[in-house]
């Protein structure tokens, strides 16, 4: 469980992020006012009054794992902020390219950016919004980190956004394939989110320590981090619960989505239930009988019991990483505890 | 007049950018094969038979003007091919993203990658192509450049990222105002087009010395050219040789491109000539008439000859600047015959 003193400490570095990010926003010219007036909504600010800020502004995962890593390694953080902001910056840029593409009219309980400018003008604020992390990681330039950890941070966030990418055309090239595996599904997850989560945890100790192994370490321990909440989540949208996730459980089988349980169900069903998971898949819409067939499918081939113990097997081999790299402090711990607050809706 | 020697050099630096490019793409892990599909035919490239890369893989205007730059000053070239790659994956991350929003169906006499992969694809892979141009120039670290170097350089990169995104918002908004001012539209194609050409000759001068000034002087050079070539654009739109320009003469008229000659128009036209304007540019669609009155309209507000001052204004600025370096030799030289060779079909 996390107790307040632990949700002190990450709301302080969610807070210093976020003042950080404004910082870098208010020393920008601006060229063209309605691209910082996109900037500013997606992030909820208001800049006469930053009180606003906190509101909308967004969980913050991948500066928190950062910093946490940085601390308990050096003892501090605050030497991070920029690429803690840039990687903020960096994962926004990818939502709102997701959701002109996704069609997600929502983010973060408000309409999504493109809903207001458009899907085109929402690409360019996306586009800008890339190009913005990079000038935010540059300013490490500017807090005395040695020139060779900031081209080595910028190094890893590049590294970790080309495969973004690649991760992102994987999934939306699913869409159009009859059958994708369990295994190239992770592939595809492995590079669409966790790769990201994986360089902020890098970054976070590259500029911490000379000790390669330990960059390494803490980038497993935040991938496969990654990768179960993913997998995680996937079973949440199938046999969640409805009042704890916000959503209904079985949305994603309603929205034909190929996540995890479902591409577990089509790879070991057989005879007749694969060809109704066929058939059901062919259509165009689901009724409520189709979807009591498929969750009748995924039960009987065990769906339940192999993506939970997949998104169980990454968990821990992702603590096992925490674990050898031998440190033991206090924001060690914490760095632990946040690891179980990202999962604690499920076990 | 650009001689065939010139144009030796100038083939010998493209061949080695492009030889650059094709090392760093085969030295990517293949996550998406997608991906990795668009971009061989992006740039034309069959890895089986390397000699088919010269045909579609455009004129590589931003590292050229950075290799000159860099030898020009330190009389090599080798050192900035990384950077030289990486800006020209970039210019292409633009084109990609920019079909995509323009419904522009061709690129260098081919189907645009849109057209083949789809809109969203297309700009994944555009995000991928940015990431890519990241990941190449963070290769100067392995080719002996002293890190502070391969930070400034990517700093200047991404700070011209971003103006270019900007500009670009700007050129989508200004489609959808009414009236729009000569001085508007240069800070957008500034920023739009200039801003990376910038860049390329700021990093061919950074890698290349210490001198602050010297960086700047090249940097304000390559603006002011790529500004003059904007504009001079502008001009051939509207008054070119159909025969030299390839394409027909009043095109930007019939497409209601709001560019400098028109933007002339509407802020010198007055009583029935700004009505009539006024009222054309209302339109759907132009007819052979109402380019006729506009065409009529512009010469009465001497906007030939305003237009063309413009551009040679740019230009002779962009000359001075190179004569200010107070460099001379033989680089220097091609520096300004390529200037030369980038406008030599107007003067």
């Amino acid at each position: 469980m996390v107790g307040s003193s632990q949700q002190e400490s990450f709301a302080r570095i969610v807070a210093d992020v976020a003042a950080e990010m404004l910082a870098i926003r208010r020393d920008q010219t601006t060229i063209a006012s309605l691209f910082w007036e996109v900037v500013d909504y997606q992030f909820g600010w208001d800049l006469d009054d930053p009180a606003e800020t906190q509101r909308v502004s967004g969980k913050k995962i991948r500066p928190l794992l950062m910093a946490l890593v940085a601390q308990a390694i050096s003892g501090d953080y605050q030497h991070v902020l920029p690429a803690g902001a840039a990687l903020e910056f960096l994962h926004n840029f990818t939502l709102i390219h997701d959701d002109v593409m996704d069609n997600s009219v929502e983010r973060r309980h408000r309409p999504a950016a493109w809903t207001h400018w458009g899907k085109y003008q929402a690409i360019n604020v996306g586009d800008g919004m890339y190009a913005l992390a990079n000038v935010a990681i540059a300013r490490l330039l500017e807090n005395a980190t040695p020139p060779r950890k900031v081209a080595l941070a910028f190094r890893i966030m590049s590294q970790a956004c080309l495969w973004t990418a690649e991760g992102q055309i994987l999934d939306m090239d699913f869409e159009t394939r009859d059958r994708v595996s369990p295994d190239e599904y992770i592939t595809m997850i492995t590079n669409k989110s966790a790769t990201l989560i994986e360089a902020a945890a890098q970054i976070g100790a590259v500029l911490s320590t000379d000790d390669d192994a330990l960059v390494e370490r803490y980038g497993r321990f935040a991938r496969y981090l990654g990768i179960a909440f993913q997998v995680r989540d996937d079973y949440l949208g199938v046999w969640g619960d409805e009042a704890q996730t916000g959503k209904s459980a079985t949305s994603d089988i309603r929205e034909k989505k190929k996540s995890y349980p479902v591409l577990v169900g089509f790879q070991r069903a057989a005879g007749d239930d694969l060809a109704i998971l066929q058939r059901i898949y062919a259509q165009d819409e689901l009724t409520d009988d189709d979807i009591d067939s498929v969750l009748s499918i995924l039960e009987r081939v065990d769906a339940v019991a192999h993506t939970d113990s997949i998104a169980h097997d990454y968990y821990t081999g992702a603590l096992n990483e925490l674990d050898a790299t031998g440190i033991n402090n206090s924001t060690q711990d914490l760095l632990r505890q946040y690891a179980e607050f990202l999962i604690q809706r499920w076990y």
